[in-house]
């Protein structure tokens, strides 16, 4: 059983490292934190190493202000082992590779069914909904103590990863660690305001400037909105921050495709589409020169504002009258 | 044990009726809708009666199209037993209680603390996050099938009653029943949408012209937006359409405080308060003669709505001051 193999190094060893990959989400921080603190909770010297910018919505969870970057630990520092989670291969991890290299033992533990096996114990759950899920199998079984801290940091990946118990990736064992977890007493209400609800002025004045484009058109079964670089500049926000916008005018009763028009520099626009029920969005893309699934694909497309949004709608149009 | 008297009586009765509250949301919806699929299940002759037009929203539940009004059964039809769902009191299930007069044995299911205790067996659990969770358990309990459609029901009942699993009333129970329950096959990410993301053309429109109002006092620590009676006539939409905005700007980052303006009538105007830690919003709408919560309260004002704001402004920025 690799799990109480891995929890055999947890209690032998004296000093570990433990990271995940660049662009850290909520079940990355999360199950990085809640295992460093299961860590020193038995004792252990841990130091939580990461590559890259943290995302301050995180900055609630204890043991947050102590993540390292790579340059932060001595280049000789030996570790007894060196977890590394939510990583589907050794690239990912950015330049924190670099302390790895000095652990005796290397543990994975991911859910990505791609994962290489990089490491010297590998534990790959391509069922588990988040990586969170698996750090509280690997705690219980080995029979430690998940605190209250563990359980706010469990948590969090746990809803980070499935957009709050909502992505098809949900199984009856995320509800159960769940249910185990918030009898703890965590502020599980407080925990999901941070990670799903808290937003910026910038992004509160973009949506409001998106959402005023808002067109509709074949009896309200198709909505078109836009970003131009100009709100982008008004409102003070990224090009990042609008990415969810396009599930707001999906989910409108009437409408079974969204079409977003963003604009990366003049006279070239970036597409997102998304669909319901009717219209394959995929093939739509892939006329344009892009990809994706059946209902949520994109594309990049050179014109004027208006003959894209013509194009794009001409080939909707084909699916929804069945010519297509 | 009540719920296997209950069963008792589920098992011998022919003809039975279930009712819930008017303005039915989707627990009162599901909790009856799931219970009625269980008795015909076991070959019972059921009418499902609710006294009140039925949300959209939840018109794919299976059942939906077969609930009836008071008026649609016959005043002397006579049941062996009428079940009372998530209703405190009698008075709450409106002209259903003329169907309740015919019934031989009525059963009061609820999670209200403040239940009147109103039927010849009571069953009143309000530790239950919905009356969904009871319907799951008296199901479970006496043997019957918890079958794909009535997880469906009681999966809807569920996520409404905690907001999707957020609300505090969410407990391990809650989250072992939802558990059980995705079991059954259900598209638990379809229900999710269909209860909490969709929206009308209005809904959007309207979101867009009171997010364009936006403006911040205080170092952005105070949040306000407004709605006009004009917003509501341009964008085809109801004064209720607006309710949930006031968390989006409360969930700024920077924001303590969200004030939302609504204009009712020329000159006077319905505020919602809205506070994270710092504030005590009750105290502010109580000043105004309105009352509330500690996090959030709301109060009437008349004067111009630039009157309005400033008033409420000197109020928040006592507190913020810490001079009250």
């Amino acid at each position: 059983m690799i799990l109480t193999d891995i929890g055999k190094l947890m209690s032998s060893g004296k000093c570990f490292a433990v990271t995940t990959h660049v662009s850290p989400d909520g079940d990355a921080i999360g199950s990085v934190l809640g295992l460093y603190h299961c860590l020193t909770q038995i004792g252990k010297n841990v130091d939580v190493v990461i590559d890259d910018i943290l995302p301050d919505k995180y900055n609630f969870l204890a043991g947050y202000n102590m993540i390292k970057k790579a340059d932060d630990i001595s280049k000789d520092k030996k570790y007894d082992c060196i977890f590394v989670l939510d990583s589907g291969s050794e690239d990912r991890i950015g330049d924190s590779i670099e302390i790895i290299k000095n652990g005796n033992i290397i543990v994975n533990i991911d859910h990505h069914i791609t994962n290489t096996m990089f490491g010297d114990i590998n534990y790959v759950d391509p069922n588990a909904a988040s990586v969170g899920e698996i750090i509280y199998q690997l705690i219980k079984i080995n029979g430690y103590d998940v605190s209250k801290v563990i359980s706010e940091c469990l948590y969090t990946s746990i809803i980070t990863d499935t957009g709050g118990f909502r992505y098809s990736n949900t199984t009856s064992t995320t509800f159960n660690i769940a249910g185990d977890l918030i009898n703890s007493g965590i502020n599980f209400t407080e925990i999901a305001n941070r990670v799903f609800d808290r937003k910026t002025v910038p992004e509160v004045k973009l949506l409001s400037m998106v959402m005023s484009t808002l067109e509709l058109y074949y009896d309200n079964k198709v909505s078109v909105i836009y970003l131009t670089e100009d709100m982008l500049y008004k409102s003070g926000s990224q090009y990042e921050d609008a990415e969810s916008f396009i599930n707001i005018v999906r989910d409108i009763d009437t409408v079974d495709t969204a079409i977003f028009i963003k604009e990366k520099e003049k006279g070239t626009f970036r597409i997102s589409l998304r669909s319901k029920q009717i219209v394959d969005v995929k093939d739509i893309a892939v006329a344009f020169g892009g990809g994706g699934h059946i209902r949520a694909a994109g594309c990049t497309i050179v014109g004027s504002k208006d003959e894209v949004r013509d194009k794009l709608l001409a080939e909707v149009k084909k699916q929804l009258d069945g010519i297509k």
